[in-house]
């Protein structure tokens, strides 16, 4: 007997819509209990790099996303990632799917789902600080939340004619965040890309990880004058740079963190007060990867 | 783009030395550094249950074995395994294996494996305790490492006609091991089948492990008496459950402990003395699992 499963590659029937909601159920058992998030592994391989794993559980559904960093002698890396899924009725497997276009999307739904808990009801200023594929996705899902009315987006060699339609291109990170209700950092920066202690009150700065070394897109002493929320507490300010960094330097420290996306969808910690610029940093969770690959497996 | 790689359900190309030949190799490679057996990880699930996961790499193949086990409301429990395999070249899919026969040739190639280092040259009574699947795994594994002239198994219900050719059916456990040279403990219980105390010095006995809870085929006493080696050093002596329990009760220590797989294919270990009983006890590992998976996902 020799049988196969599907291995999905594209993201072809999910909507916008489809993501966040998944999420927002993923996040809510989070909080309930009925959903798993474990720590992730790393692995290190005997030649260099290493294979990180993400676990996680919801509903009926277990998932294990595996992704190895790969050296090569020209010293880029190959990265590739793939999620399984089985379902925890039969033990058998649902499917296997490339985990690469999921984790663009549920990046870019994590952090708009945290727009839609932090920002104004009006927010009507968007600016996006990077132009690649986690830039335009955030763009689009950020869309799905507020009625965006003015739209910026700001990248190194982002010029006007590669824009998405009705985006204006800024010449400057500063120029694209200067009024704006909602910052959504998507650069892969190991240095602070702009000042978010120099935004008005009540903005919202989202930031995510990379795989860059040390990968941080504020400074660490930031974070201090900021209303600071992460992905998920047990493991964010563990993982993000920032936070690691001003810990160390007793500038912050975790027991600051306001609150995570399990706590903000179920009212279990503060909404932002307005008072001081929101901040809100994701590492990425295998909950989340397994959120949209079980929408996929459905029949 | 949707592509499809293949689920294996069988083994069907691999002889008995295949299957040996590739476990030599990856312990070898074990004791050399260049392969990689990190811990397994325990998941809890929120309705009970769990999810173990076992990983490790040889060579230019990651594997991560998934087992989840399920228990159903009738008190039996759904257990599957599967073996997702990469290239650490390209970093994608080769194979997703059901793990489930997998698992058995592995387990009982490695007792084989422990038995050819462990034995007498000469060994030629076999005695096999247990008559499931395990236990004719385990004779035809040995069966490859010595040329045993007499061959006898013991189950509870075992009788003559459904035993396999050549072998004749003990009507106790205490009459098949009696004067055996080899003796292989195939069953899943939670206590003692045998005292491996009274048998010949340099008799060679295998225990390997079950789902059962507690699970342990000698007593935990019995240790102090005995010659004591390990499939792995790092993880036996935290999860055979006989070696748990002798440690708690400060009968036996894993300082005792004489070698373990790569120790033992390499010159790393003594061998057994000829003074005493041997005990060698395996618990299963992801590079077992992983050593016959990259196997079957050659062109």
């Amino acid at each position: 007997m020799s049988t196969r499963i599907p291995v999905v590659a594209q993201l072809p029937r999910l909507t916008t819509n489809d993501v966040l909601d998944a999420l927002r159920t993923a996040f809510t058992e989070l909080a309930a209990g009925t959903a798993v998030q474990p720590p992730q592994t790393v692995m290190p391989l005997p030649g260099g790099g290493d294979v990180i794993t993400y676990q996680a559980v919801i509903g009926d559904a277990y998932g294990v996303k595996v992704s190895p960093y790969l050296p090569q002698l020209n010293r880029s890396a190959v990265v590739t990632a793939w999620t399984l899924v089985l379902s925890t009725c039969t033990g058998r497997p649902l499917l296997l799917c490339d985990a690469h276009t999921l984790t663009v999307e549920r990046t870019a739904a994590t952090s708009a789902l945290a727009v839609d808990r932090l920002a104004r009801p009006d927010a009507a200023t968007l600016a996006v600080i990077g132009s690649g594929t986690q830039a335009r996705a955030h763009l689009r899902y950020a869309r799905a939340v507020r009625d965006f009315t003015s739209l910026r987006m700001y990248g190194r060699e982002l010029v006007q004619a590669d824009a998405p339609e009705g985006v204006a291109v800024a010449r400057t990170a500063e120029e694209a965040v200067a009024g704006a209700d909602v910052v959504l950092l998507c650069t892969s920066a190991a240095e602070p890309v702009i000042d978010a202690t120099a935004l008005a009150p009540g903005t919202v700065v989202t930031s995510i990880s990379t795989n860059a070394p040390r990968a941080h897109e504020i400074a660490p002493e930031a974070l201090a004058d900021l209303e600071v929320y992460g992905d998920y507490r047990p493991t964010v300010t563990a993982a993000a740079c920032e936070m690691v960094l001003a810990a160390e330097q007793g500038m912050w420290s975790p027991e600051h963190l306001r609150g995570d996306l399990p706590e903000l969808l179920t009212g279990g910690c503060p909404l932002a007060s307005g008072e001081r610029p929101v901040f809100f940093r994701s590492i990425g969770l295998g909950i989340e990867d397994l959120a949209i690959a079980r929408l996929l497996a459905r029949p």
